[in-house]
């Protein structure tokens, strides 16, 4: 259960006695409450005693709520006490999941104000680490159950939806490089480099040398055994720091998957490092990264049990931020969002099959707290409340910018690229 | 003269006789400030007595003031001072104009301000006629002299440095058509149409219909003159209006080269109009704009006698106000600055050789300010005081996006494309 076969539980034995809704005037509120906030989602809510709110047609999932204090709780704050109830097992989910997911966030989005909130969170170098800690060095067989082989935890890039995610990870790796232009010889810092696979991927196909930073211990000690390895070490530096840290100066700056973990208020303290890096009107970059077509925080539920201190900007905000004040020109952009659903679908069916393996390294309730905090994220980017956005950049009066972008996708497709 | 010729004129005969500096002592503070002001831009400063003042090394050109008066008048106000006495005569440029106005932006970037001063200014209809009228309205024969056999008066896109301008205008159509993915039946509406060139390509080649908004009375006719020779009556209706009277509903919103005559303060009301074309969570649309990478005013000089009303937005700027509050997202942005500068070198040359003529349509003023526009439009994007973005755009969470956008780009080389 929990997966995302839309089963035949949906529909009960038509000889069922049918039981009847609670009748305390408190639990009769938060039924009505309940309704109205759910409208007519395509979803069915069974309480307790067995009795079932019937909402929207063609149902993708039966939610369980196993107590009356679960209901209570789930209509005072349902934003944080859906993932809390499903973590601990006092939400059941039957059906869709990520269906479900999705057709909330849709409506949600239909709702929500389109105000801007400034945001301005930062988050100090101790509390960096804290966070990173947190969710990065839970342990390599952990991510190793769900993730490719070379342990990629950022989108990919699926030439066809029918790509493998090894393949579609290479792809990534590729269209990242081509869009860099990275050259034999030329100086790259990575921001933020997870396993190492990508500062490895340039060193060995592109020739170019790279100092990459990542502040997980567990990651860094993974990516040198893996660089001393394959024979890599002279040409790839893992240092376990912070992005402040950086002093080295580079022909090419690149992060994929850290500005989600920067927060707001130190992007101009990230444009400082870029801009020191780079040196003054020269270089480019890319940043990948999670953001969203609107500002806004992170779902509460995600930052309090899987990403603390984690904001998803929009393109704005980090031009704002990042690249203004330093006169960085945006040379293109590029949306993945649908190769991010379908990256996270890969990670959440290798993770369904080993749920049984979760469970024994932790306990069920992280279990089902990742199978959530997935197959959210799934839905996040399937409804648009996600988007995933590669921005390449470079000083406004760039000499030495592209004609054309063609060559960025023509050898994306993965596969045939020599060694340097 | 005042061409791109960095001809011997630079090189005065070795036995010249060199005249003294001014000895006023007003004069010799405004050449002190001058000095200060130029540092060592490669150009040589000649006064109205034979007076040179040699700057940087490698001068690209020579510039004549012609009486004490323009040079205290360039003193006090460089930036209007500079566009006013080039076009009344009183200053003369010998040499590279382009290569000069480049090297002045290069240096004035250096010096500027980072910080974000928030521009707001509107352009009601009334305003929005009488700009559009100053500029678009200067007679057909005018702009036939310089622009393309089509007319095309934005950015064109050039599959190769070497290919022609009437190539580059036809393959920028097809690479805007393929980021919209137009298909036959769809509707279209293009905001601000210009003489009606793509209006009619799109409705001939990719078999939508059109209905185009501009605020010219001179380009509206002769695009409702074009559209009844060619046939294309039936598909292609040319309405004379101001964007803000759109009230069709359509599957894609268009508008190439308007976005810097709206004002930022419009730019929501823009997003509205965009809102209702497409309805709720559907449709697709594509922005053409000349912009910044930070904000700021257009050059005084331009706004002043030129482009009464213009603002170059940030990206920032464009989502912030036009797509975030109605829940756009970004699929996708290409900066084609380079291939402005190229359309501007094209357009630059014709206008050169029809100087004569130009002079004889209007008077020496008006010829020589268009030259310095054309020139110093060059030189903005080759020194990226200007960019050019293209951005596509849908609702944040739409079902309808392309797996991969390789394909708008493979066939944008122009040429063969069929009828529809």
């Amino acid at each position: 259960m929990n997966g995302d076969d839309r089963a035949a539980v949906l529909t009960p034995p038509p000889d069922a006695v049918v039981p009847p809704p609670p009748t305390g005037r408190l639990e009769r509120l938060a039924v009505e409450a309940l309704r109205r906030r759910l409208g007519d989602l395509p979803v069915h809510v069974r309480l307790w005693n067995g009795h079932t709110l019937h909402l929207g047609t063609d149902p993708v999932a039966v939610v369980t709520l196993k107590s009356r204090r679960m209901l209570l709780d789930l209509v005072r704050n349902p934003d944080l006490q859906f993932g809390e109830g499903f973590m601990a097992g006092e939400i059941d989910v039957e059906g869709d999941l990520v269906a479900l997911v999705e057709a909330v966030f849709r409506a949600g989005a239909a709702r929500q104000s389109a105000t801007r909130r400034p945001v301005t969170h930062s988050n100090p170098v101790r509390a960096a680490r804290d966070n990173v800690h947190h969710h990065y060095d839970l342990g390599n067989d952990f991510y190793r159950l769900w993730l490719d082989e070379q342990m990629l935890y950022t989108c990919a890039y699926f030439p066809s939806p029918e790509a493998t995610l090894e393949a579609a990870q290479i792809a990534k790796m590729d269209l990242v490089c081509r869009k860099l232009r990275l050259s034999p010889g030329e100086r790259v810092v990575e921001a933020g480099c997870g396993w190492g696979a990508f500062a490895l991927h340039m060193a060995r196909h592109y020739g170019v040398t790279v100092k990459a930073v990542n502040l997980s211990h567990e990651q860094i000690r993974y990516a040198r055994e893996r660089a001393r390895t394959e024979g890599l070490e002279a040409r790839v530096t893992f240092i376990e720091d912070d992005y402040r840290a950086l002093c080295d100066s580079a022909d090419v700056f690149v992060s994929i998957g850290m500005l989600e973990h920067v927060g707001p208020g130190d992007y101009q303290e990230l444009g400082r490092v870029i801009r020191r890096t780079l040196g003054e009107d020269q270089g480019r970059g890319l940043l990948h990264f999670i953001g969203r077509s609107r500002p806004g925080p992170l779902h509460p539920w995600t930052v309090k049990r899987i990403f603390p201190g984690a904001y998803p900007p929009t393109l704005g905000e980090v031009y704002e931020g990042v690249l203004e004040p330093h006169d960085y020109a945006v040379l293109d952009v590029e949306n993945l969002r649908v190769h991010y659903a379908q990256t996270l679908d890969h990670w959440r069916r290798r993770y369904l099959a080993s749920r049984e393996t979760v469970r024994r390294m932790f306990d069920p309730c992280f279990e089902r707290a990742w199978l959530l905090y997935l197959s959210g994220a799934q839905a996040s980017f399937l409804s648009g409340a996600l988007q995933l956005f590669q921005v390449v950049f470079a000083p406004a009066g760039s000499k030495a910018i592209p004609w054309r972008r063609d060559a960025w996708t023509e050898a994306s497709w993965g596969g045939a690229h020599g060694q340097v």
